[in-house]
């Protein structure tokens, strides 16, 4: 974990109660974690931006388990692009439908495109893509 | 404007580090400026998500004028709402296509409400809601 | 699954043609299914924006194993909700930092309320929330 | 106008019952407006994504006018880049606040660029970018 510094920024005073008022209604015991939880996010977005990065990601998908292949195609797609996918959760909503979630590394464009593929598979009823980080430097 | 208070925050350095190389690539030259704006941000957000906060927006329209009766109803509609349409401005972009962008003031759910109708007009080619606030207990 | 409706829509030929590169870079075979996929997509953040609607979301976090008591703070916040939380995965980034993925189920306040108690950890570096849908009438 | 064609979408009838729920709510006279419109909404996104690319914005800004420099700054800076700023409409919100919003047009890139620059100047409390498009080809 890198040093820690104090900084002081100079905040006009209504602002500052605003967000302490916010803030507390998340959850947060301390306003420097909420200051640097917004400074984090913008800096991941930016990492996703560039390419070649190293990003991670997490890929929610919801699906009837009753299509036909898709599990099986899901299955392909994934051992095919063993390198990028560490891990993947699934659960059963419903006799129906099913919902999982698998973690991707990598580069940007890579990970990107993989969970765009993954997405895209006939019978998926709902994807979602949340960018995140390696965690490197932002500490 | 409400009086300047000054705040520590506590950040480890590398992320100190990271933060500062992102704000200068987008022009900031002032670190405590960057903060306010990261708070605002979600502050205005936050605003947006309550009933009855009177809120400002901005909805931006892509249309072809040639599109029969398109022009008159999007007049049609904003003079309907004239309590929360403060302005419109209107380009031409090319012989077909024209850009409008109307400044809209309100209770945040009536401002959604009629910006959904401008942008489902039939012929609308694009259309964006841009949310932001009026500005008190933002300074 | 529900009944399959053959419905006709009129579209210019141009905004086709693009809608079909674009599709294709994604990987889709099939128009009708990314066609379904955009509506999937609005319906799911309508149920999001309803009070009481039953939701699923998975919570990515990203945070260094060190920060003390994080770990145990996590858990517990995972446990005294255990009626929303279905399933949790944790993986290895390095040796300072984890990803972990949780898989929650209920009310959409209730889902939000706990996911953001969970990014407002101290020591959380980053986290997302993926809305996502139970399946039901998305078929 | 590029020419009309007939297409037809296999949709699974309670999906479209939902949607069609969903549009009505929004102001939607008819569904193909609606699946136009969703189609056109993802095509500019990628237009965006892409270096190089004319694309159309517009920058909405709220500040305290009374802040010294801000609005010669601001002004300044729109002249400066006089080739990519169209218009720029004002309007007063309060006795203290302003809101102005910028129409731009250029090559993605610049225009992400000189509207990051307008919302980091400081004493801007709020800045939104609304991507649009310059509407050929979207017909």
């Amino acid at each position: 974990m890198s040093q820690m510094e104090r900084y002081t920024v100079t905040l006009p005073s209504d602002l500052l109660k605003r967000f302490d008022n916010s803030i507390e209604g998340k959850g947060y015991t301390n306003r420097s974690e909420a200051i640097r939880d917004l400074m984090r996010d913008s800096l991941v977005e930016q990492e996703w931006a560039k390419k070649g990065e190293k990003v991670a990601a997490t890929v929610t998908l919801v699906y009837n388990h009753h299509t036909p292949d898709l599990a099986s195609r899901l299955t392909d797609l994934q051992h095919h692009h063993g390198h990028l996918v560490v891990a993947a959760t699934h659960i059963h909503l419903d006799n129906d439908n099913c919902l999982e979630v698998a973690i991707l590394r990598g580069k940007s464009e890579d990970v990107k495109h993989l969970a765009e593929r993954m997405l895209s598979l006939r019978g998926i009823k709902h994807g979602k893509i949340a960018h995140t980080t390696e965690g490197k430097d932002l500490d």
